[in-house]
């Protein structure tokens, strides 16, 4: 089939490293297997919440036919408490905690993780809430790009004290065959759109009800219409380092969330508990169907 | 006693919000009653993890004498998995994640909420971990000032695409009550000192060992001893928004973190996991004394 893609690192001291301690997951090359425990590993979903990132190998436990059903899944992580990780045959669950410096601090050691595996072919995908722009509630977005705060599709960061700029494409291809999966399952509302990514739930996302907020309602009206003229549908945290850190280690990678409330009709995410845990699994259904089609069990 | 110091919440357009739903804790004005719940409040402890946090609840009702031996503390934050928050007496002690982003979500919402619940004189205090420049490992560092990744005393945001910088000035007079506190404890070194607070763990403060990583040793090595030369004492990912958004509040507010290892002989966190919880009780002993002290307990 495929010719085998194995993880890129860009990174020559590791060569030179005699054991790696992924600290954040309390796990390393001197402690554990990673080949054995990881080898097979072709799908990775990633997501802010651990009981989610449960939930979901859960979900795709079931939708598998892999393990019995109502069998516990054990935390890989369970010596840390920053990061859960679960795994069912060729499916990787991880969460990742809010904000680009969290996700990035798991990326870094995931993306390790599969390169001390020896993994290849890997797909890895986002699977998220947002606030949405335009789009009614529940409505799911498959990221075309990420755009920062300013509707550039770039990841500013600063490295040695130095400005580094990075592109945060996403694999196009794959951002069409999950919208083909959408279309097969028909269930809800999905989308192809740019995504923005900043730094900050409150401000830096225009609200009017965080504790600080120098702005008037129609300033923040003003440039939520700016973003939605751009092509921007929804508003999250993780998708431009993700994006960078999966360009450059040469991992396909896809983000796709869900919408909790329309950013133009409001700030509090108000919707009750049972309506936002639907929402909440519309992304895990997307993605739990393109891995099932992948795996020829559709 | 002192002149009652209420929170000062730089917002106009809260108060003409019926409810306020606080998203992240899962509690809100319109479920919760919160002058009941936490008007008591006058300390509150932040910190990265969730069962340091908790751990920490422990400590300080033992060292307070408040709830029977052994007993549970419940996680207020029990409806969602976003923070974990702990109560007893005077102390609230509330996990806030890693990273910039993560911890501004939960001080927006922390500081609504004492608001909400009419707290006055309180203070807040992040006890952390961190990475340290030239200081012994286990080392703990009171923050003089939270520096950004050029050494600069300042916290950069983007607001409504524009970039804002705020002030990360902490307050002077606690910072030196705590020094005073480690004196009279006397059981570990402690320093004041400039803390860096960069966006990212691996390239964002020079590490080696990142998926990825494009400099070279030498040069990683000029940028710490830059930064050491600048006050810098140690690395951490939240200090910035921590002193902005307490500051724009008018709450005192101080950061004190032990350092994991010497950044200048490396960059893997190695030591065995029972000396790094000893090292990371450092920050927790030295402010249940300064609370204890307060209190009149000492």
């Amino acid at each position: 089939s495929d010719r085998e893609n194995f993880i890129h690192l860009c990174n020559p001291h590791l060569e030179k490293m005699e054991e790696d301690i992924l600290y954040h997951f309390a796990l390393g090359t001197g402690t554990h297997d990673l080949p054995a425990l990881f080898g097979d590993v072709k799908f990775v979903c990633v997501g802010g919440s651990p009981s989610r990132m449960k939930a979901f190998i859960t979900y795709i436990a079931d939708e598998l036919g892999l393990g019995s059903p109502g069998s516990e899944h054990p935390n890989i992580c369970a010596g840390t408490d920053r990061y859960a990780m679960y795994k069912v045959g060729p499916v990787l669950s991880v969460s990742h905690g809010m904000g680009i410096p969290s996700i990035s601090i798991m990326l870094h050691e995931l993306i390790k993780l599969l390169h001390h595996a020896k993994c290849s072919n890997v797909t890895i995908i986002r699977i998220g809430t947002s606030g949405g722009i335009g789009l009614e509630p529940g409505s799911v977005v498959i990221t075309r790009q990420s755009v920062d705060a300013t509707f550039k599709p770039q990841f500013e960061q600063v490295i040695l004290g130095k400005t580094v700029i990075r592109s945060t494409d996403l694999d196009e291809q794959l951002a069409k065959e999950l919208m083909q999966c959408s279309k097969e399952i028909n269930e809800f509302n999905t989308v192809i759109g740019n995504t923005m990514c900043t730094l900050d739930f409150y401000e830096g996302q225009g609200r009017l009800d965080g504790a600080i907020c120098l702005y008037t309602e129609e300033e923040k009206l003003q440039y939520l219409r700016e973003a939605f003229d751009s092509g921007v549908r929804n508003i999250e945290m993780e998708s431009s380092v993700f994006a960078a850190i999966c360009n450059l280690s040469g991992v396909k990678a896809a983000v796709v969330c869900v919408t909790l409330l329309n950013r133009l009709k409001g700030d509090q995410i108000s919707s009750s508990h049972d309506v936002l845990v639907e929402y909440q699994q519309r992304p895990q259904k997307l993605v739990g169907y393109f891995i099932k089609k992948h795996l020829g069990k559709v």
